[in-house]
């Protein structure tokens, strides 16, 4: 195999309760990569489709993350990477991520598989750490291991793959903003109330179990955060709005995609996730700011050779 | 029937990362609470066993959630109680929950099981309000629904049962020193780093998980309470010392049971959890402080006739 074609899906993190650990793998939007094995050693980013990204290797999350991976490995080889973006930058739902993701895959599949999907996730970090600042796992994990993951803190991340039931579809708002990251988290309050925090772990603890259950009711009455979108979503040009036209619709719960602008709301049935994402057209185009919306399956598979 | 008999289980309410969401049900120790229906209309208790408490139905815990009962059904018979503690109050494992669920559950059966035991909660919860100032559901809910529990904050406690893999048993040890909830509730901090939270809460989703999957490491790596333990663990002399001899005789994790002064360890297997018991006792012994220990099972059931 001298070539292989990677599709990388689009992820959402936080989702709700979860700040900081949870995330979840969406399907059909996302990017494409291209690795192509190469005499010359070492990474290139040969091509940028659809964005104007930095090609230099060092510039590059897909490849930051590459390099990355082959430090761990010899090989006589390099690796072209040629990256088509289905997902915009500054989103929030993980264009970095999926790009990061990727490349790995399509070069751990190269070298024959040396790593697993799980060993996957450090290098992918890397990427992360050159888009952000911070070597988050939150969209690298769903986006590598598909349906749920929750990243326990440590020193070295802990991933855990969670359950996505059949039926659950995500329909995503994309209003056309620019929110930066360092801004998004800049209006959260470093201390919270002992009390809130306590809802707040209540609420994850309850969104696991709702998962593993396929408990449609319990994942909606657990799709409450008290903490980061109180301070966040200020930042969001008609989030309330949103998410009362979404929940309106039928949605179970929802709220910020990652760090935003985009918006997430869970449903059960494709249709249901349909009604809704005609609600928020409905809510957010009188307003005059572009916008995207899709609707999506829970991806239970994540990144995949096409 | 005229009569029953009611094993009502001790309880671990806090659970580690869990502080006031989670809880589970123990095997063997508990009160027993014998309930008769009476010609006379109301709840009078008639005998308390084991310990010195008050027998006016409204200063009694068991009283006061019969009563709460009672309101909700028309009956022409009243209710005589009487309470076999085996559970010291004050020692952490749930006394007061125990007698108020074990109550509950002996008159909904003289009455022909109009309510579900997740009903019988709401009573059972008036009995911790007069024993604890607070209407916590954390140990009424494992007592009446067994295994583990995960109560949501809300308006009314959204309570939640969570899967007991088959494996696990609690060590016990119960230092008696006296430890007033209210004085441990008063070394805890109103505010909390948003960072510690977010560990907290990815900890509780891994433990849930870890729950769900039978999966002992994952449950091991999520016992883990950053927040509470820290500040309340230095009402409990030789805390750390206690936790160190658990954790190396093979424990999976552990931490103060309510609001202490008794510590669980959970383990995989009946004989690891008899080592850990085994090793408490060794450290604390020389201590000269009284102190009972026991092993016990995850009971599944919670209260049952008997």
């Amino acid at each position: 195999m001298e070539e292989v074609k990677v599709f990388a899906p689009a992820t959402v993190a936080n989702v709700s309760c979860g700040f900081d650990v949870l995330g979840f793998c969406l399907d059909h939007i996302g990017d494409e990569v291209i690795v192509r094995k190469s005499d010359t050693p070492g990474v290139r980013i040969t091509r940028i489709e659809g964005q104007d990204l930095p090609l230099a290797t060092k510039e590059n999350v897909a490849g930051v993350a590459v390099e990355a991976l082959l430090e761990k490995v010899d090989t006589p080889f390099g690796f072209e990477i040629e990256i088509i973006k289905g997902i915009k930058a500054g989103s929030g739902i993980g264009s970095s991520a999926a790009s990061s993701a990727g490349a790995v895959v399509g070069v751990n599949a190269l070298l024959g598989e040396p790593f697993s999907r799980k060993e996957l996730i450090a290098f992918a970090m890397e990427g992360e750490k050159l888009a952000s600042g911070a070597a988050h796992a939150d969209n690298v994990s769903p986006a590598l291991l598909g349906g749920f993951t929750l990243v326990r803190c440590g020193k070295k991340p802990d991933v855990i793959s969670l359950p996505a039931p059949a039926a659950l579809y995500a329909t995503i708002i994309h209003p056309k903003i620019e929110l930066r990251t360092a801004d998004a988290r800049s209006v959260l309050k470093k201390t919270i109330p002992l009390e809130k925090a306590i809802q707040q772990w209540g609420n994850v603890g309850a969104l696991v179990s709702g998962l593993y259950t396929d408990n449609y009711d319990l994942i909606s009455r657990a799709l409450v955060d008290v903490i980061i979108e109180p301070e966040r979503s200020v930042l969001i040009p008609h989030f309330n709005e949103l998410k009362t036209a979404a929940l309106a619709a039928g949605g179970l719960g929802g709220g910020i995609s990652g760090s935003g602008p985009s918006l997430f709301t869970l449903s059960r049935g494709e249709e249901v996730a349909e009604n809704v994402r005609q609600a928020l057209i409905k809510c957010f185009e009188p307003h005059g700011i572009p916008f995207d919306t899709f609707v999506s399956k829970i991806n239970a598979q994540g990144a995949k050779i096409i």
